[in-house]
């Protein structure tokens, strides 16, 4: 019989995603409907949301028309007329407070081999203030529609009639070119624009709207970041369900936890309490005025990017701090704690060596070496504060390695 | 009194490259006429040139319409009825034959500091066979004609509508996403292509020609290089003619010599036969199937890239071979030969050093050390072949500096 192990690797390895189409979250999610609101990490009662996911998530009901005013959202979360369910358990994952709701557009990235799909909003944009960090005003607001009204559209429109954009060429361009994929974006967003541009304005004619839609995407560095995430949602998924593996399959925060799943338990959540975020942060901005919100883009460090691409990235030194041989240690480390080197995803400071690909708690258990995540940093009150450099903790990986050995109680 | 030297750096770091238009070669180079061609590196006589700069110069009088045949252009040439010029004789460079005739249209990157211009003519694309590289056919005549007709007006007028493209910025993102701005310019192509988009299609409308264009320039990775050679000739220009300067000011192959010239001996060049190029050749390719046939793109070390900055640039280990480590010691040896740090243009594995600038001739002589230059290489019979690292030879660096010292007998 062949190692769980390998099994739930080799899928991931073999996962080809492709980028299809954006459409409205309740037509593209499964089990997603009008009164469900996604958010990031293991799920809390709603009574638990205290920071910015409390607050986007207000802000999300407002946006659909759910209620008139956050005291009536709050008061319909509470009684569970308004559903906060987790984004992974709807094909879906979100980036800090990772707030999805019915009428948002979310990109469908397609796993050519197995068909399986992977979704995430639409990039928000470069404002400090985003539903993303945590903020809803009206300026945040016009921002949404304009994405759910003229982006969504003018991009849905594009990708059926380009046939979709494959992402492994680009994320494999993209490391070639300094980044990381997930703090840094901005080779790949000049690479998928370099991709999209002609088909965007083939299928939509050059207008106000097309030109403002091309703006957007080639002007925003990390606009492919939640195309990555997307893509590596559809990756990570592709081993869920592996029966004995312990391949992390998800890494996720909300306010309160960091938490993971595995190949071999299922929907099951293993958490800890968050860790610090050594963050490089925005001038003007201290330490104590920065909160957690959630987060997982984590699901790029899942599938061998992110922190685990450190030595890709060393641009990020101006971004998120740190040094090159710190980038470099990271990348080295993550070897002992992965199953496998990507074969095309490649870093070329160490002589294009694969990227370490596919975490195994069992490794982590067993190492005590945690995984390296590359994370924004967010504004207690709301907002983009810098980013830096999350030590995963240990505990979750224990327990997940621990549930595979004894029975399962999930 | 300040240090000649100083003097010359100065001016090169203040210079601050536009790229204003494109424009035909014998409207935009000073002293360019209907009946002039240029090359690459010091001149040699007509009779001297027979490998691949022989062809390209021929191929320039049947494009121009000098000579029907390239008998009858060879008749003409040998009686100086058409002449053969140094590109740097003319505010230009070119790349490998640097052929540059009456109506090929040249970028025309402007000094907004002082006016002063640089000069180059379009990247002829990607194909193995073109007048680059020392072939004249059909096919090559096609594209030539494609880039006067169509390519040129469309570029120029979206040039000026956008009121030309500031070069130091895209140099200073590229070299933060791998790119040394000599043998790779993935990145700065990249960049520059998210600029002009917009402008060629709002001045141009969307055509067939607009579209073509847009494909041409993203799709060819080494496009910025000729925009970023008009560029160093710009700023190199900008030491030409400081007295007692011995910083470097061009530095140029023939298929003969490499040869160079210095801040304080004015147009003289220094020669030395030709030195060894360390090559990864395309598959199937042999070194003994390669040739030298010129190059003036070594105008980018001159700036402080190409070589200088190979440890901006790690992705080219598959392009053009070395290692990570190898490319590291390659610009830190720079160093010591160099007078200057550039403030922007700086390289993220080294903590963002600024590249090594202002390359002096008579640290050069004194310490032996030479610029490491990143070239392309060239097929006997024509063609590129690969790219590789080109060791200067220190005899020129001697002469120049023992020039300056004792009297100038130019």
């Amino acid at each position: 019989m062949s190692d769980p192990n390998d099994v739930a690797v080799r899928a991931m390895l073999a996962a080809t995603p492709v980028l299809r189409d954006v459409v409205p979250a309740v037509d593209a999610l499964p089990g997603m409907t009008p009164r469900t609101i996604l958010t990031s990490g293991a799920p809390l009662p709603w009574s638990a949301y205290s920071g910015g996911q409390r607050r986007a998530i207000l802000g999300a009901a407002l946006f659909e028309g759910l209620a008139g005013t956050p005291a009536e959202a709050d008061d319909l979360l509470s009684r569970g007329e308004i559903l906060v369910q987790p984004c992974h358990d709807h094909g879906c994952v979100g980036s800090v407070t990772g707030v999805t709701s019915a009428s948002m557009p979310v990109l469908v990235v397609e796993d050519a081999v197995t068909g399986r799909r992977g979704h995430c909003v639409v990039y928000e944009g470069s404002a400090r203030e985003r539903l993303t960090y945590g903020v809803w005003n009206e300026s945040v607001h016009r921002r949404l529609l304009w994405i759910r009204d003229v982006l969504a559209p003018v991009l849905s429109t594009a990708l059926r009639s380009a046939g979709g954009v494959p992402l492994r060429p680009v994320v494999r361009r993209a490391l070639g070119m300094g980044d990381d994929l997930h703090s840094r974006n901005t080779a790949a967003t000049a690479v998928f624009f370099q991709q999209m541009y002609g088909p965007i304005i083939e299928t939509n004619g050059w207008s106000d709207s097309t030109s403002d839609v091309l703006a957007f995407i080639s002007q925003n560095d990390l606009f492919f970041l939640h195309v990555g995430m997307a893509a590596g949602k559809c990756i990570a998924d592709t081993a869920s369900g592996t029966t004995g593996s312990t391949i992390v399959t998800a890494m996720a925060l909300n306010e309160k936890e960091f938490a993971i799943r595995t190949a071999g338990t299922g929907d099951r959540w293993f958490r800890a309490p968050l860790p610090t975020l050594d963050a490089k942060l925005f001038d003007g901005i201290r330490p104590e005025d920065t909160a957690f919100m959630g987060g997982e883009s984590l699901i790029t460090e899942t599938v061998g990017l992110g922190g685990l691409a450190a030595a890709a990235a060393f641009s990020l030194q101006d971004y998120s701090g740190g040094t090159a041989e710190g980038m470099v240690r990271t990348t080295e480390a993550m070897y002992a704690i992965t199953r496998a080197e990507h074969p095309e995803w490649r870093i070329p400071y160490l002589g294009f060596r694969g990227v370490p690909f596919g975490i195994d708690a069992q490794l982590v258990a067993r190492t005590g070496v945690t995984p390296r995540i590359h994370m924004g940093a967010a504004l207690r009150d709301g907002g983009h504060a810098g980013a830096g450099l999350l030590i995963a903790p240990v505990e979750p990986f224990q327990a997940a390695a621990s549930a595979l050995e004894g029975p399962d109680p999930a």
